[in-house]
């Protein structure tokens, strides 16, 4: 009997550094993580990411012949051709220009490739995930922003300058809101749980009647969380505050519908535990607002791997060796 | 010497046919057209097709032998991987489920392969045209609505329902223009040439002033060619008109660099011939809105190929075999 494939999975965030081994059906068979330290310097890290490799690997009791190699996924922007880490201007200050796949092959002698955070955790979803039985996949994450990850005939959608799918930064509404980016009507100043709060929270204190007034005057601020709790109450503040945050998602999906005509399209990040709240209100969007000239609709549905996709599709970008633009 | 692979190229559209031998560099070697009838049923287009097909090929005494297949670009919904045309609502309101590529298989046992007329064109353009040199293109086509066709990484973007690439669906204003396909402020109802007349002739039928009111009179409607005449002399009313044209491509070239991140995004059709009075619009448009955080703006140029582009196109799908999914 042959052991199977195992690649180690690395999922680094601003706060915290997730280190995996990853077998060839997508398992988490070993894991460890630590605070990334994102104000030291990145040498740092990276020998610290080496250290949890080889601990893994160590209790694990893999031979090493069996590793495929270290996928990465790393907040962006990246060059997955290069292996580069460009200096990311919000999570990771200190990194400018590091080559981390090369670092990393020198420290721990495996193959090492890398992709941005928002496409390894599509990718998890893609190939052990909610999007495992499909070709077409598009993913969106809640947070802080609105990541993306696109998935065409089965790869990764990176375009000429490996930046696609920031779908973030579509323009849902000429003039809207302004964007830290420069942009004005980003879908993220909409639909992230960070600006979704911020939105509530800016309008809770120009005076807004809502229970959530509470919540403000303990907190100092309101959270996504928050907001869906309101909203399972009744609260019509929250609910207004909600339903843009829902109708937001369902004008992007139609868009990525006329993009790429995706089966499935995935909602995923903190904000999808909102569940029937938050799905429901979508895909009711969605059946408004799409055309009634085919009948072409996406799916609209929940992560499979919640916070492990990250982890899964890093290793996944080596064990399905289906990322010829990063191999 | 060997003689070069030829494949014939077939541009169905609601008014004219259009049969070519394109030869393996892009070039329209011979070539022959004629009315499409769409009212009469689809089964004498074909044979029209089939004739006209034996007929280049006849005339240009080209060794059947050196004939590699039959690439054909045809009004949309088509399915590339059956070879079948669904029915296109408006352009061939006869065709319902034609098998198009086994009937004309029969009739010149050639291999047949199909795309919509979009796709064609943009394939056209990718291969012999304006995205010659470049793996990631999108093209916009402004013409009574606005087609779309997206190459990624040297392939055709198609979709799990074959329906990818529906440009002119892009949802670009919640709650915007009213469009036929049941949707609210799609883009074609901003960017395309009927629409950018539409809205023109509507606001001259309200009473607004202008010297289009003269042509109004005249025609009882304006061009698009009317409204670009009127800029060029400094009219306020077409100043405003063809702004929102322009501003709306803005608009969609962002979202699209943030989707699929091409290279290079080409703007066709009639409509293109204004020039510069598009370009530098939609150029500065996107120069404005787009974001400021990394520097992966698309070119915006003007097509190579003009009206052959879906005859070149669509013998490309043959000649390229780039076309996994419809071999």
């Amino acid at each position: 009997m042959t052991s199977p494939r195992v690649a180690v999975g690395v999922d680094i965030g601003g706060t915290n550094t997730r280190v995996g081994l990853v077998d060839d059906a997508g398992r988490v068979v070993a894991r460890a993580g630590f605070a990334t330290h994102a104000d030291r310097p990145p040498d740092q890290a990276i020998d610290h990411i080496a250290d949890a490799i080889r601990t893994v690997i160590a209790d694990a009791r893999i031979p090493e012949s069996d590793i495929a190699g270290i996928g990465i996924g790393c907040p962006g922007p990246v060059s997955p051709r290069k292996g580069l880490v460009f200096g990311p201007p919000a999570h990771l200050p200190t990194w400018t220009r590091v080559e981390l796949c090369r670092e990393l092959t020198t420290r721990t002698r495996l193959r090492a490739v890398l992709d941005n955070d928002a496409n390894a955790a599509a990718w998890g979803e893609f190939w052990a995930g909610a999007g495992r039985d499909v070709s077409d996949m598009v993913m969106f994450t809640l947070g802080t922003g609105v990541g993306g990850g696109i998935v065409v005939d089965g790869r990764l959608l990176h375009g000429h300058f490996e930046n696609a799918a920031e779908l973030g930064h579509m323009i849902i509404e000429d003039n809207g809101l302004p964007c830290k980016c420069g942009q004005h009507g980003c879908l993220e100043q909409y639909a992230s749980a960070t600006y979704t709060a911020k939105r509530a929270t800016d309008a809770l204190r120009a005076g807004r009647a809502s229970i959530l007034q509470d919540v403000l005057s303990k907190n100092g601020s309101v959270s996504s969380e928050d907001i869906v709790a309101a909203v399972r109450t009744g609260d019509a503040f929250a609910e207004e505050i909600w339903n843009v945050t829902c109708r937001a998602l369902a004008i992007a999906s139609v868009n990525m519908q006329h993009f790429c005509n995706p089966a499935r399209i995935v909602i995923a990040g903190g904000m999808a535990s909102a569940g029937d709240v938050l799905f429901d209100r979508v895909r009711a969007g969605v059946d408004e607002l799409t055309w009634k000239l085919m009948d072409d609709r996406p799916e609209i549905v929940p992560p499979a791997l919640g916070g492990d996709a990250g982890l899964v599709g890093a290793a996944g970008l080596i064990l399905t060796a289906a990322e010829a633009r990063v191999a």
